[in-house]
């Protein structure tokens, strides 16, 4: 069976953005997948890139850089026991479902904190091992989100796509991680229980076959055609 | 006098970003502005949207959403107070600048969590109340960055105007803050010295005469032409 990661950023277990882990959850365990949850707000994740993430002597103690340190504590298993733990769980998974709903065009800070965090050079990303090279091969990705706003209002103001861009292809691309096309619940707190059970029921749907999707074709066509 | 918030977020005052800084506080001081700095780090800000950010009681505690509780706790004086703070800086301020590191394609997550948790609705925007009608008039944004790229490896994968779609349209033209252009430092780890100098020179440079720039389009064909 598949191995799925699934990173999860909303603070209540009875909102939509739950629900939808709890069908993802079901639906894949039902598959024969493994499935494991990180619930970024029930641990309290830390999203801050601090001098905490790495245990022991920094390697130049006179101007903290994080992106330094971080590399070199990675390579000598220097990094905090938190990190450490997600990037198990990344190195063994072969999808990465990240569920949240959109704040600001993007991510929750938790969840971009998970990105800063875990995804460090040496583990993720190495000098000229970046996208197609990238360290994390052979892994699928797809980012399932909920909004605020209706289809309607997005398209008045360009593309939805737009904002993908950071995500999908700056952190997911650049990794070596293949993405999946996106799965937007547009506006779920405003409309009918029926259409809210429809998005539901859509879900479902899409992951009894998601296993046979291509993955995109992560250029700036996608995005910006 | 301008007022002028500067929301910074690097871990190292010895660092560039660090350098940026010093220089914007010392010439807007210098030109007669009062100058605030939100220095994130070092304030220890906190970036995850939880329910702590209400005091008191919720409006509707069997289903924890954030939006809806602290836009009640906006309108009944009801946000913590560390929110509460940054709102009213950014309320007296004719100029925000964000002076940070990119992080994966995006702001660090301490900074967004400052996005998220400050810019409630309410006090930032309203229902009908977005873009040019949003609650932020008469003020300007600058975000100041610096990367880890050089210029020429960001132009292989596209525009790097293309980043900052979610960030000065989705965040401050939403909020109908005007902007105005970046400004980007590529790669200062990995140039001389000299070129480093001239980074910083630049940028004194820039703010001598920000006060008369014009603010850009904020229109997709700014981003993506």
């Amino acid at each position: 069976g598949k191995k799925v990661l699934i990173v999860y950023a909303h603070q209540e277990p009875k909102s939509f953005n739950g629900s939808l882990l709890k069908i993802a959850v079901e639906e894949l365990t039902k598959q024969g997948c493994s499935v494991t949850v990180s619930d970024l707000y029930a641990m309290q994740f830390e999203p801050r890139a601090t001098r905490n993430d790495i245990v022991g002597r920094l390697h130049n103690s006179e101007a903290f850089n994080y992106g330094v340190e971080t590399w070199e504590a990675y390579k000598r298993g220097g990094l905090s026991r938190d990190v450490v733990e997600e990037q198990k769980k990344v190195q063994e998974a072969d999808l990465l479902i990240f569920q949240f709903p959109l704040f600001w065009f993007n991510m929750p800070a938790i969840l971009k904190g998970w990105m800063d965090r875990v995804l460090v050079q040496g583990f993720a990303y190495d000098l000229s091992k970046a996208y197609d090279g990238g360290l994390l091969q052979d892994k699928l990705s797809l980012f399932s989100f909920t909004t605020g706003g209706s289809k309607e209002k997005y398209a008045t103001r360009g593309d939805i796509r737009y904002l993908l861009w950071p995500m999908q292809h700056g952190i997911m691309h650049f990794c070596g991680v293949k993405v999946l096309e996106p799965h937007i619940c547009y506006a779920p707190e405003n409309v009918s229980e029926e259409k809210r059970k429809e998005m539901l029921t859509a879900w479902t749907q899409r992951l009894k076959t998601l296993w046979k999707e291509e993955p995109i074709d992560c250029s700036p066509e996608w995005y910006f055609k």
